[in-house]
């Protein structure tokens, strides 16, 4: 067992004030409170009203920040996962950098959608292994009601908004990176589309317009979901010489409470090990294991010196792992 | 000096056939070759007609491939710089691992737009410091007529479509990495936007639309690119403790003829050390550098142990320079 690389000196999220209960969406499409619960576990999601994907990543880098006791020049990279930027450029993490004046750090996004925290937690963690003394911010942020096709009951119900995020740093105690195993099945991206920006220009040959709704074949995407998590889980679990009994707590990325039981199911691990806030967020992408992290935390749930597996999965298609120490 | 971490396998680039020159653009909006010749060296541009971003980038990964005699299956990590991706999901970098089968590869895209490719670089790199034996095939791929407003004369005549890139592997002889700087000013971002997703819902306080269209105070970025590209390349060059006669080549981002005079003024180097090709491709952003990069390997123009300083600068606004040896 090697624990080394970074340490999680804070954790923060932000979500909209604005809750659509499934009751309220009731009204608006031929669903209903009970058939979304059976479903999915979700009861209620927070919408954008005013906010945006660069307000509510702000919002958790502040926090992070005045947790930590770090100012803002204290910063060396800022690192944001969404596939629901404000903008083509300037990026969600250029405009965060700016927001809080942490001059010293470079900001940029990555996509890998609903892994793309672990994904942007494995690249912030590699570059502060170039140098001692790095602060890394990484955020997970969505605004995935934009994406939503609010009169298709079949994906309407699923997302919800927010952000959440962990100052990083190799600078004290470093002792939290475990294992990892991220994986891409490119070859099954076409089961889970959104956003997207067709070619459109007077020359060229068909003219499509830019269709945001997400279009997901649930049916592929739960059988990705309940035989690559798993083996993904396993394959980091076999390179940190662990098992299942080791780890405290799965913070895995709150797509559907039927998929996380199937995969509770699959590694024999009980859900209690299986922290849930799925009901009162919904599908949150890449922000939903920054929240339910730091949710955890702010609980003393998680708590210093516990084992988590964190793990994402969906668009791509992507799965990603990543043990740590917290 | 210090020659480390990675060597560059292959380079290769993929553009549309169909050319739109100034004359047929004058054909559809007050302009004329010799405006925008005078000041911005384009005399051409490829544009998409029924190819995607990731079509594109997917034509470079299998000539990357192909130059290097690698397989897919040998590939590790696929970087792709984009503004303009096919879709918010799945990434071009997971549509290309899928299209190539590189199935042992985790594929991404990063967003840090005509600053992308030396920052996809950065990544990968230090994505490859972790592990011996590591490939990763880096691209830099636009289809920007998709985000141009071609009744706009003052921005429809800048861009252009293409994607390039590099494999570069730590397996034999690293020995390309001179030293970097990347600088993120995000509080100048609003000076260069493009693919704005505006919040739209039936919740949004205001519904805005998708508007795709760049957004340019082309005074401000002027002032902004041969302010900070310069200091960049500087900073760079005193980490190397190199001077810019050390520098065989600098492979600037082909925004515009004049931001590159100006650069080379300010640093003191002779035009003779800045190849052009925005005449034939306009501004590709993340493809720019790596289209010239590509194009002066196949010419032997740059030849193996050249250094060369790779610059990128743009939307963010960012700026990123890094000093290689070929």
């Amino acid at each position: 067992m090697k624990f080394e690389d970074f340490k999680i000196i804070s954790t923060a999220s932000s979500v909209p004030d604005r809750v659509v209960d499934n009751d309220e969406l009731s009204t608006m499409m031929d669903t209903s409170d009970e058939w979304i619960t059976q479903r999915t576990g979700i009861k209620q999601r927070h919408v954008a009203v005013d906010e945006t994907t660069s307000s509510l990543a702000t919002k958790v880098a502040e926090e992070l920040l005045e947790k930590s006791g770090l100012k803002p020049t204290d910063i060396d990279l800022i690192v944001v996962a969404t596939m629901s930027p404000d903008y083509l450029t300037p990026s969600v993490g250029a405009i965060v950098q700016g927001n809080i004046g942490a001059t010293n750090a470079i900001g940029f996004d990555i996509d890998a959608a609903c892994s793309g925290f672990v994904y942007a937690l494995k690249v912030a963690r590699q570059m502060l292994m170039a140098d001692h003394n790095m602060h890394a911010i990484v955020i997970g942020a969505e605004t995935l009601s934009k994406l939503v096709d609010w009169h298709d009951r079949s994906t309407a119900v699923l997302f919800g908004d927010g952000a959440a995020g962990m100052l990083i740093s190799n600078e004290q105690e470093p002792g939290t990176f475990i294992s990892e195993d991220l994986t891409t099945l490119g070859n099954l991206g076409k089961y889970l589309t959104a956003g997207q920006v067709g070619v459109k220009s007077p020359f060229a040959a068909d003219d499509t317009q830019y269709s945001p709704f997400f279009k997901m074949n649930g049916h592929r995407v739960y059988g990705f979901a309940v035989k690559n998590v798993p083996a993904s889980i396993n394959r980091a679990l076999a390179k940190a010489k662990m098992s299942v009994d080791d780890i405290d707590h799965f913070v895995l990325h709150q797509a559907n409470e039927r998929i996380i039981e199937k995969i509770a199911e699959t590694l024999g691990a009980p859900m209690t090990k299986f922290p849930l806030n799925i009901n009162e967020y919904g599908n949150t992408s890449a922000a939903s294991e920054p929240i339910l992290f730091a949710e955890l935390v702010e609980k003393q749930i998680i708590k210093r010196g516990d084992v988590v597996a964190l793990s994402g999965f969906g668009g791509g298609l992507t799965v990603g792992t990543m043990i740590i120490k917290y």
